[in-house]
C-alpha cells in the first residue's frame, strides 16, 4: 500500500484547470503517476513535455488505473465521459470535477453512473485566468482560492475526504454547500456578470458607429467588458446548464435596474446617490478571496 | 511678450485631473506661474508642497491674472465658477474644462458667460485612475490618451488652438466632435457601464445572503464591479447631466438584453452562442487608447 495520497491521478482535460491541479498536487508530493486524457493530441503532447502528465491514456484506461480522476472539461461533457468510464471503474476510485455549475452536472452524473454515483464528488474551484491550455497551467493557481465541494448524499465520507485533502494540498480553501445553493450563488456572482457584460459588449459592437465608440472607451470600459472576451462555447454551456438559477437572478437584477432607471428618468438625484452609495460601499469593502461562509 | 505657451496657468480643482494637467504642462516647459483654486485648504497646501501650483488664489483673481484656466471640478460646479469669474476676465483669457459631459456644461457656460462664451472651449480628457487628490497627480496621466474637444461656434480659432496645443504638450491625442455627439458616445462607453455595474453591485449587496455571495465572487466579479466603487457624488452628477443620452442608450442595451434573456429562456444555444461570439470578437479586437475617429 502506497503512502502517497493519490498513487495514480488522472486528469481529463489538461489545460489551465486540470493542468494546474496536476502541477499543484505533484509539487505537494501527494501523487505518483499522472495520466492525461484529452481530445487534442497536441495538448496532450505539450502537457507531457511540461511534465504535467506522465502519459496519455483513454478515459476507459484511466478508470481502470486511477485512484482519483479530475474531470476538467466543459460541463456539457461530464455525463458522456462518466458513461465511458463506468464499465471500467477500479474499486475504490474517486471521481470529481471542476465545472462551473453543479446541479446539472450532478444530474448527468447520476444518469451516467447509476448505482455507482457514490464515487463522484462534485466540485468547483473558483479560480481561472485569461490564458488557456497546458502552457497556462500554474501550480499556484489555487493557492488561497475558494473551492466549493457539493457532496452528494450517496458519497461515502472517505471519498469526500480524499477530494477535500487534495484541494488542501493545492493550497485552496474548502467550502461545502449543496448543488442548488452553489448554482444560485454562482449565478449571482459569476454567470450574471458575464451575461450582462456580453450583452452590453454585443450592443456596443452592433451599433453603426461602434468604431467611434470603441475608440473613446477607457479603463472603466476595459474592466467592465474584460469577461466578455471569454470562451463563447464555454459560457453558452454554463448559461444553459444553469438556466433556472440565472433567470431567477436576472429578475432580481432587473428590479434594481428598473428602480435606477426610474430615478434617472425622474431626475431623482437622492435616489441615484443612495443606489450609488450602496454599490460603492459594498464594493470598497469587498476583497477577492475573502469568504464569510 | 513671453515665449511661454501659457505664462500664467490657473487650475480650479487641484486633484488628479487638474494636478496632472499642471504637472504635465510644467514638465513640458510651456507654463510660467501656476495658480491653484479650490475649496479645500489642505488640498491646496499639499498641491503647493508637491510643486503642482505656485500659489492659491480665488477664482476671481485667477480670472484677472491667468492666460488659461482649466476647470477640473465636478460638472455641476462649472456654471457657478464661470459666473464668479466673468466680471474679472482678463482680455484674451481662454477657459476650458475636463468634465465628463459636455452639452450640459456648454449650456451652463452660455448662461454664466453670456456674450463672453467665446473664451470657453469645452473639453474632456478620457483618462482617470482610482486615486484622487493632489498626491495622485501624474505628469504622464494623459500620455497617449484621448482628449475630446467640443469647440463652440463662438470660439475664436486661437482659443481652440491654445487648448489643443496644451493638451498636445501633455502627450494626449486630440479628437474634435460636437457636444451632443460627445455625450452620446460617452453615455455608451462610459456612463452606461457605470450605471449597470452599480445597479448590479447594489442588487448583490442588498440580498439577504450577500456575505455568502461576495465570499465566492472571483476575478470576473472583481473587474466587472471595479467601477462601482467610484465616487457616488461624481457619478450622480454625471448621470443627471447626461440623462437624455443615457436613457436613449439604456433602451438599446435593454433590447439586446431582452434578446439574450429570451434565448436563455428558450434554451436557444445557437442564439446565445451568436451573441457571445459577437461580444468576444469585438472585445478581443479592442485595445485601450486606440481610436478610429
Amino acid at each position: 500500500m502506497s503512502a502517497l495520497r493519490v498513487p495514480v491521478l488522472a486528469v481529463i482535460g489538461v489545460g489551465l484547470i486540470g493542468g494546474s491541479f496536476a502541477a499543484a498536487l505533484r509539487r505537494a508530493g501527494g501523487v505518483g503517476r499522472v495520466l492525461g486524457i484529452g481530445r487534442d493530441p497536441n495538448s496532450l503532447a505539450r502537457a507531457r513535455e511540461l511534465g504535467l502528465i506522465d502519459e496519455a491514456v483513454s478515459a476507459a484506461e484511466a478508470a481502470q488505473r486511477a485512484d482519483l480522476v479530475m474531470l476538467a472539461t466543459p460541463v456539457g461533457s461530464v455525463g458522456r465521459l462518466l458513461a465511458q468510464m463506468r464499465p471500467h471503474l477500479k474499486p475504490g476510485i474517486v471521481l470529481t470535477d471542476a465545472g462551473s455549475t453543479k446541479a446539472e452536472v450532478a444530474r448527468a452524473a447520476r444518469q451516467a453512473l447509476g448505482q455507482d454515483i457514490g464515487c463522484f464528488v462534485p466540485g468547483h474551484p473558483i479560480a481561472g485566468a485569461e490564458r488557456t491550455g497546458p502552457d497556462a497551467a500554474d501550480a499556484d493557481l489555487y493557492r488561497d482560492r475558494n473551492v466549493v465541494l457539493c457532496p452528494l448524499p450517496e458519497n461515502p465520507p472517505q471519498a469526500v475526504d480524499l477530494v477535500r485533502l487534495t484541494w488542501q494540498d493545492c493550497g485552496a480553501r474548502l467550502i461545502e454547500m449543496d448543488v442548488q445553493l452553489h448554482d444560485r450563488v454562482l449565478a449571482s456572482v459569476s454567470h450574471i456578470p458575464h451575461f450582462l457584460s456580453a450583452a452590453y459588449m454585443a450592443q456596443v459592437a452592433g451599433e453603426p458607429d461602434s468604431e467611434r465608440r470603441l475608440g473613446l472607451a477607457g479603463s472603466g470600459f476595459r474592466d467592465f467588458t474584460r469577461i466578455a472576451a471569454g470562451s463563447p462555447e464555454m459560457w453558452r454551456d454554463i448559461f444553459l446548464s444553469n438556466r433556472s438559477a440565472m433567470q431567477a437572478e436576472l429578475l432580481a437584477v432587473r428590479a434594481v435596474l428598473d428602480q435606477a432607471e426610474q430615478a434617472l428618468a425622474a431626475g431623482d438625484g437622492a435616489a441615484l446617490l443612495q443606489l450609488l452609495q450602496r454599490a460603492a460601499c459594498a464594493r470598497r469593502d469587498w476583497r477577492l478571496g475573502s469568504t464569510e461562509s
